[in-house]
C-alpha cells in the first residue's frame, strides 16, 4: 500500500536497519526498542494484521521466526525471548501492516515493554552484529 | 513428556477448559488469565519452545492462530488481540512446552498482564461461548 511505512521500507523507499529477508518476509530493527536487538519481523505482502493476510504469509513468518529468534537472541547475549503482535488499536497496533516483534531478554534485565531510546548508531551496531550471526 | 503439565493436559489426565482441538494443536484457556478469553495454543507434539519444535508446528500452531484469534476475540466481545509467547525463564515462560498466548483486548479496559481472579464457573462460561463460535 502507498502510504504504509513498513510497504515502503520493504520497497526500500525509508531506510531501515534490515537484518534479515527472503522472499516472503523482511526483519528490520525496531527504532524504539524494548531491550536490545528488539527486532520486528513482517510478511512482504500488505495485509493489515495476521487474519488478513493468508495462511501461507502466516507460516511463512512462523518459518522465519523459528530460524531468527534464537539466532537474534543469541547475537545480542541474550538467554530468552518474548515474541509479540498486536492486532488492533485497542491492542496497541501502531502500523497497520502484520509485524511480529522479537525482544531478546538478557539475566539481570527488567522484563518491561517501555521503548528505550537508543541513537542511529548504537541501531547500526546492533544490526551487523544480529547479520554477522544469522 | 510424563512430567510435562500440557501433555497431560492433552493426554486428558488433567482437565482444561478446552475450546478448539486438531490433529496438531490443542486450545484451552488459560487458568490466570489477564483478559477475557486469554486463550493457550499449544502443538500436541512435546517440545520445550518454538525453537526446539519443528517448523511444521511452528506453521501448525500459526495456521490454528490465524483462525481462532479472531473468533475468539469476537466471541468475548473483544476488538483486538495480543498475541504473546514466552522463551525461557528469563522471558517468564512458566511451562516448558510450547504455547502461544490469545488475549483478547476490550475498548476500555487496561491493557495489561497481570492475571485476574476467576472461577471455574466462570471459565466454563466463557470456554462454552468460545466453543459455540468457533
Amino acid at each position: 500500500m502507498s502510504d504504509c511505512l513498513f510497504c515502503k521500507i520493504i520497497a526500500g523507499q525509508i531506510p531501515a536497519h534490515k537484518v534479515y529477508e527472503n522472499d516472503s518476509v523482511l526483519a528490520f530493527l525496531d527504532i524504539g526498542p524494548v531491550s536490545t536487538g528488539h527486532t520486528l519481523v513482517v510478511p512482504k505482502q500488505h495485509a493489515e494484521n495476521l487474519a488478513a493476510g493468508s495462511v501461507e504469509d502466516a507460516c511463512a513468518l512462523m518459518t522465519a521466526i523459528h530460524d531468527l529468534a534464537p539466532k537474534i537472541t543469541k547475537a545480542v547475549g541474550g538467554s530468552g525471548y518474548n515474541l509479540g503482535m498486536n492486532h488492533g488499536e485497542v491492542a496497541g497496533q501502531d502500523v497497520l501492516h502484520t509485524h511480529l516483534h522479537i525482544m531478546p531478554r538478557k539475566d539481570g534485565e527488567p522484563r518491561n515493554f517501555v521503548k528505550q531510546p537508543v541513537s542511529q548508531e548504537e541501531l547500526s551496531k546492533v544490526a551487523e552484529m544480529i547479520r554477522l550471526a544469522i
